[in-house]
């Protein structure tokens, strides 16, 4: 059966395909601390054959630490223009080299990056004290066949939605969770 | 002092003041089960003479419920046309009628909505079961000049702050926190 969330988000999806902005979404998990993180994500697409979500991730980024403490994420994802809002909540997992049968997928998103965003998994360690600018900018253009160690895929894999569309009068808002025998979904009050 | 996030955070809102969307950001809680929770939420300004964000909230909403349980949030906030972004973290409280001192704020900021935000805090309690279509689009307009009661203000105070700057290149990347001296700020690698 198909995700009924992974429907509708592919027609928002198509509705903003000329808009680059309607890939960022606000990726929230638990800090170190406790409490609540929360940073804007670009969406790299969908796992071949599921519907789990991919971002990449820098290795010694404090996200990937957050998430080898606690898996659990909520992204929030705003479509502007048809004035949707999906929160997808569920858990998430690091994808390196030594998982093999997903180290053709961690390839595949490394090719498809722009030498721009290739190059800041060279860079010195992120959120560590400034280094210089010339370890930035003058950093080397990265093999793009061979990943660099640092670069990760973040699997996200949703567990429950919260849909709400603001267009409609009065506003939908459904809530959809997976259980043992597929996605129930439950329209609520908005 | 000046709080040095809210000097950039001004001239962001100005780059964007013909795009309403720049007022909608992402505020992250807890989640009553420990998990993060991400919606959406409108920056209805600054409280005077303070750096406190004001958000509106339904009393009986899922949020109120996290933030009674746990205050902590982080806002999550990204300016497309000049690609910054804030993710702004602390403590949340919520206002209501009791609080003498901050009602008058809360009246003035249910002034300053509009008819049709104002009548959401008269429907059926968000977040459970659907009712029906005639308890949310016939309820009345709600008057203009008393709030009610399901109506809550939340200032957001801001503890820390982590900025982005993708435009300079390499990108400019600064953690402020406030201490017992006031803020201070690092830059970081991006």
């Amino acid at each position: 059966m198909t995700t009924p969330w992974r429907l509708t988000l592919d027609a928002s999806l198509l509705a903003h395909r000329d808009d680059p902005m309607c890939r960022y979404v606000q990726l929230a998990t638990l800090g170190l601390d406790g409490r609540p993180a929360n940073r804007t994500v670009v969406f790299r697409g969908f796992r071949p054959d599921s519907d789990d979500l991919i971002v990449t991730v820098d290795a010694r980024s404090q996200k990937m630490a957050e998430i080898a403490r606690s898996p659990f994420f909520e992204i929030c994802w705003y479509f502007g223009r048809t004035r949707e809002q999906y929160r997808l909540g569920g858990t998430a997992r690091s994808i390196n080299d030594s998982d093999r049968f997903l180290a053709g997928l961690r390839t595949d998103v490394w090719r498809s990056l722009a030498d721009a965003v290739r190059i800041q998994f060279d860079w010195p360690s992120p959120g560590t004290d400034w280094q210089n600018h010339d370890a930035h900018v003058s950093a080397e253009i990265p093999d793009s066949s061979t990943p660099l160690t640092s670069f990760r895929l973040l699997l996200l894999t949703v567990e429950r939605a919260d849909y709400l569309n603001l267009l409609a009068d009065p506003p939908l808002r459904q809530q959809l969770e997976i259980g043992q025998d597929g996605w129930t979904c439950r329209r609520v009050n908005p």
